[in-house]
């Protein structure tokens, strides 16, 4: 396990907890300690961890920082669990050697819970002889053979993540200025999320077939909501870029002659960019 | 029941199927020809509906149209599911009589379903009286007598709505310009829709107390990946104006010093507006 900053130590120990044999190295090697406590053995160096072991795990700051301590003659299967872009988990993988590149969908205290899932793509048959060791830390979600998917899926549901958030952010940021408190409104919040997935699951085969009925709400009703975002957001003084940026998608949609379909129609304005 | 388009149709026959006496007016007569079929009187004019029940449900386009078509003398209960700003409803309820104001949130096949919610705001007391008709529609839910309150709340999750839903339809851009497909997404999508919810219910009571401790990931963590989801749009030429938008906020704290604190510290640039 190279690298034992939050995300490295918490695999570290979901491998240790498994009953997996452990060499540990991180950077800064006080950081190792809590590990060799839980019976982890400590390398001195990171080629001497990296020549350890047949499957190397590696969760460090970024590509940068991996480079620097990468084994050029690496002996087993690499997995990458470092956030980077599509672009250079591809270019990791052209180094040659056997590579799997990942991508961890939850925070520290959700390793080892079989709810959380990791992406992974890469070479297959590396990702079928370590599947035993990494089905220690999530669900193991196989994306496939391109070494760039599981960086994209990842990157792409991290936009997910940070939409909903600054989303219910700027929600709360609204209910808050009328008196309420985020810890009523939330419930509700989390609550709605589950019909917004059924509207995200009944979209998903209109962006597959190009065709975007607005059976359900169309977006000229969308709009109309949209001005009370807007103007509500105003009126309160909170920040209204998103809305704003929201309501310019439905709008541009609705005067290029879309009024009556749904909202899944954006994405067309998504790619035309 | 008064306007019977997508929406008011779908709310008249669950009031219908609950087996209530229903008496039904839209603009365009033809609309009520289903309803009267399934039970419905019809009324000649919009105000002799208004007279002819104790509770008057609306659900037109707009406040404006309901304006237009509104009783100045309405007997009964008026309980207003049309949508519109928090100040649109405050101001319909200072007209006087017996005033409740709903936000629907659900579309109208969701109507009907005890999962679906429907929340109210206004005159307690006509709330109560209507409650038993009400409950017929969704699950009701009473934010209190402010009559803005429902208005506010609805637009605040509509809000969360347009940033989920754009959120996937831009990771949707993203994941099929290298070839998967919004079919082979979304499932991973909606799924991890529960991690974030959980995040989002760790983060209330940060807002509620003003103290966001990035325990779970930090702003810098954050910058650095999203710095990955802008690379990553531009590449494949997919609008990036929504991933430049949340990079910006958070490049904006970690540049005023809260890089070590987490996501929920976004709210404070949000009021600050
Ligand atoms: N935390 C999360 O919720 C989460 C979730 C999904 C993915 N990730 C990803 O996991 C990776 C690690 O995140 P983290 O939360 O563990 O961050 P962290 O706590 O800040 O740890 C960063 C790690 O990178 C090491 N490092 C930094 N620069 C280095 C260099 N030049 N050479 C060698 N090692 C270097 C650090 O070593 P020192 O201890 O010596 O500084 C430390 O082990 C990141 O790519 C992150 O995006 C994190
Ligand atoms: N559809 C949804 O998913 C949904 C969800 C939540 C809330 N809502 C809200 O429900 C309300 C109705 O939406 P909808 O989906 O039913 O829309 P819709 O199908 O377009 O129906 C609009 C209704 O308003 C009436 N109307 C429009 N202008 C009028 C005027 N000047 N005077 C009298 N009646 C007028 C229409 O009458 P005509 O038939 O004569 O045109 C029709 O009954 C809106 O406020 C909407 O935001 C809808």
């Amino acid at each position: 396990m190279l690298g034992l900053g939050q995300m490295g130590s918490a695999l570290a120990e979901a491998f240790l907890r498994a009953g997996h044999r452990v060499t540990v190295w991180n950077r800064s090697p006080a950081k190792a300690e809590p590990l060799v406590a839980q019976g982890a053995q400590a390398a001195s160096s990171a080629v001497e961890a990296q020549r350890s072991a047949p499957v190397v795990v590696a969760c460090v700051l970024d590509y940068p920082a991996l480079t620097e301590i990468l084994d050029p003659e690496l002996p087993g299967i690499l997995v990458n669990l470092t956030s980077g872009s599509p672009e250079q988990a591809r270019e990791m993988a052209g180094r040659g050697g056997r590579y799997v590149d990942g991508g961890i969908m939850t925070t520290p205290p959700g390793i080892g819970d079989q709810r959380s899932m990791i992406l992974y793509s890469g070479d297959q048959d590396a990702l079928a002889e370590a599947s035993g060791l990494l089905s220690a830390l999530a669900e193991p979600i196989n994306l496939g053979a391109d070494p760039g998917l599981a960086a994209l899926y990842d990157t792409a549901l991290l936009g997910i993540m940070w939409s909903t958030l600054t989303g219910w952010l700027h929600a709360t940021a609204l209910v808050t200025a009328d008196g309420a408190t985020a810890e009523h409104f939330t419930p509700l919040a989390t609550r709605w999320l589950g019909p917004v997935a059924g509207f995200i699951s009944s979209y998903a085969p209109q962006v597959d077939s190009g065709s975007y009925p607005g059976s359900d709400a169309t977006l000229d009703v969308h709009l109309a909501t949209l001005d009370h975002l807007v103007h509500a957001s105003e009126v309160r003084k909170v920040d209204a870029a998103l809305p704003r940026l929201l309501h310019d998608y439905a709008r541009r949609a609705v005067e290029s002659g879309h009024g009556a379909d749904g909202w899944a129609r954006i994405i067309e304005l998504l790619r035309a960019a």
